[in-house]
């Protein structure tokens, strides 16, 4: 596909001054741009890229348009009042998204029975679908996809290819699952008994709230009592662990390989990094912050940042943080110290140390 | 499935005083119950969350079971010895497991010509079994499983959807593994040779020997030369790592996102917690336990607790993470010092300060 | 299979002296090695595990094979240039690789009609080959894979079972990957918009150059406007995450469960370990080295060695960690010395104490 600046220009309800008629032929970052291409500047360390970049065009805001013109660059400008938002629109543009498969179950699709598959579903060749598992309109599932017994899937979903989810489990509407997670697997409990662990059964489910997303080889265990939860806009990335019980609040974002252990419980608006663990039975207060690979082992009150492992809140975190890198002076400064001391020491008692002598 | 308290106590060998004919319809924590739901308490912490609880009945001890009446909760009472075991029998009769599918072979698996599946296996669409490969009595084998050639399968075990076990493995019996583990791929072993990455081959097997159990998308890598063992009745968490040459214990549990570096030796009944990570070649004693996140990098002794990372004894561990805390006040309190200090010098070296002057 | 010593040595290019009938069937450890097995020693330490050792015959060097002599293990000696690189040759003389099966595509795979496939590949049952996928000459595409539409894969490559490539993504020659890996799967990227987060829809690619190995349950996610790119020779263990945009160098290795966070760029011969976790935009110079568990928050020079989390440069890892250890014995040490200056400070103003008192 390719658009004139004007063109690109009506779409995005954008001002353009110059070079309206310049045509481009896709989206790219500043870094990778040619000549034909689009490319955006939303923030003023961008600027510094400007110089020696060979995009035919930029995306920008009214604001950063004056610096972009006075820099050497002489490209044309589309202005709006959300480059990013307007350059995903662009991208799209560009790079229409391909169209959804012709809804309909295909016969190489397996499907019990008595599950009910809304008509406008697509059932890909290779699905496994349960008895008595129900899905909602438009929703896709993709070629390698096991669905248990009794699991309800909502509307408008995917499900991304070799996705499990065991039995009972409730997916609600919207609901984005990528390839190879693994949704309602029993949690890791056991009774100690005569030198053996026995496994303890779990009977509760695994609820995903509508318009959650889960990352690839992601695991979502189901409860053993009650339901481990995923609430409302959630978004989970790959490799990210929710252990059994756990109730996590609605549009929480956890970044890849985040694991929580059994029965935590989240708050609305948690943000966690990459790596972070989560000890068992612990709250995570609404809106607190969690830096990549910070390990909690007590509750985190609402709205605060913590970092590390033991986490601590963000500024005493630093302060700890820096005391350690400077722990080899300190101990260089205390040895220095106790030298002084000791000649002090022996400086004020000179009688005694003579006597000795 | 409902019940009265009494038929509970008759199928728990409990003992129940008042309102035996109350009619119960399932189970529930104490935090979620409602007036038609047993609960349980089992530990002199549950007690305070009595006050204002719904259930209709709890399963408790002797012991705890005076404190129950003293509260001011008044519901009926099941008293039994051991709180937790009973309560798991009650869960399985209020909500009984679903019944195992007819045993056979889907005529939608594909069975290699060669493999032996014993009569009473269920094999469900999907699964593909190759040749060579045997499969003992009463095993279960979910849709989307791959087993590879000349692998063997013991009796009675699980096979969730889309587990994959490479060819020439050995899985005894009642071993259960959760959707998407893989086992048996090759481990991550090269040479370098001319400036490049030369993968050397992996003639080894993995072993899990009986009531192992593998957690969701957790890898078991096979042996160079020798065999990966996981000793029987270990228990592995999901996203769990075990890389090639391992020789782990019996009884161990591992939690989520462990990961056990190439040819790491464990004894029996060890237990990490989440994301520990063991360097290669490090061995951890029977009966060791090591704290969520731990990093370990030299061999841990039989019975001891480590934490963090490097790792150190449990006490050790403790007073260091607390003088850390402490930092910036020792630095803090080490700066008064070099201030007390250089007045103390000054004011005992007049002379020489007065004529320097 | 079994060999003669003497046939051995002609295989492996070998010298040997005695014993040259003796009957081997198979390698093994020197520790697991019985009289029938040739094992291998190819550092001074292993010699000191030659005591006991039961192998019928050891490959060794030069240099080592005269210290092999002196000792009190008697058996047969080959002696080569290089042992580990022949001790895996002999390996494979007496465990061939299992033959590839016959080329062809299953009928039991389902292969989209505008699919291209060379007639040299093997392609399993249950293989799932979407719309205008073109796959090279003798690659191997286990059962349950599934390749998405518009996916170019090279030749001679291995796709192990179940592995997920999402559409329109690029895997070139002599590329493996292993189960339930996940390729091109959408990066973690929302926009925040009136409470809650907007999915950013990720139109770049993943492409994974010539020779590159991805371990079982890892993961690559497609790039937002660009490609994530694992470029030629690098090799990635099991549960590996690398996130969108990421730019990944020529003949690096990660260790399990390994995250890169975002646009993280690697030069070429990039080392890390297990648990190692990047944050987003960060570089890692070429050569660098990372200590497993480092927790990376600032770019890393070329060639340099870094520890910890956060990570620090070798050297002053090691004397940050050791200053850690020794704080409690550090603290003790300041408490002594405020004792002392207290006391000095007495004493060297007796009039004021005494005045006061």
């Amino acid at each position: 596909m390719s658009f004139s600046l004007q063109e690109l220009a009506n779409h995005l309800d954008a001002e353009t001054s110059v070079a309206a008629d310049l045509i481009l032929d896709d989206v790219a970052s500043l870094h990778d741009a040619k000549s034909s291409h689009l490319s955006y500047v939303e923030s003023r360390k961008q600027l510094k890229q400007l110089k020696g970049a060979q995009a035919g065009a930029l995306l920008t805001n009214a604001e950063l348009a004056d610096q972009v013109e006075k820099s050497d660059w002489n490209g044309g400008l589309l202005v709006v009042d959300d480059p990013q938002k307007r350059f995903i629109e662009a991208m799209l543009l560009f790079r229409p998204r391909p169209e959804r498969e012709a809804p309909g179950v295909s016969p190489a699709a397996h499907v019990a029975e008595s599950a009910e598959i809304a008509d406008d579903c697509c059932v890909h060749a290779g699905a496994m679908i349960g008895e008595n598992v129900t899905i909602g309109r438009g929703t896709e599932i993709y070629p390698g996809v096991v669905i248990g017994p009794g699991t309800s899937i909502g509307a408008n979903c995917i499900l991304y290819p070799n996705v499990v989810i065991y039995r009972e489990c409730e997916v609600r509407d919207r609901v984005i699952i990528h390839g190879n997670a693994v949704i309602g697997a029993d949690g890791f409990g056991y009774r100690f008994e005569q030198g053996a662990f026995v496994k303890i059964p779990h009977t509760g489910r695994t609820i995903l709230e509508d318009d959650v997303e889960i990352g690839a080889c992601a695991t979502v265990d189901r409860g053993m009592i009650g339901n481990t939860i995923v609430a409302q806009g959630t978004k989970i990335d790959n490799l990210v662990h929710v252990a059994h019980n756990c109730q996590v609040g609605r549009h929480n974002a956890f970044a890849g390989q985040v694991g929580l252990a059994g029965s935590v419980t989240t708050g609305d608006y948690v943000q966690m990094g990459g790596q972070v663990g989560i000890a068992d039975h612990i709250t995570v207060g609404t809106g607190a912050k969690l830096g990549g690979k910070s390990g909690v082992m007590s509750n985190i009150p609402d709205g605060q940042t913590y970092y590390g492992a033991p986490a601590l809140p963000e500024k005493m975190a630093i302060r700890t943080q820096l005391a350690v890198h400077k722990l080899p002076e300190l101990r260089e400064q205390v040895k220095q110290l106790a030298a002084e001391v000791a000649a002090l020491t022996q400086a004020t008692q000179p009688d005694t140390s003579r006597s000795a002598a």
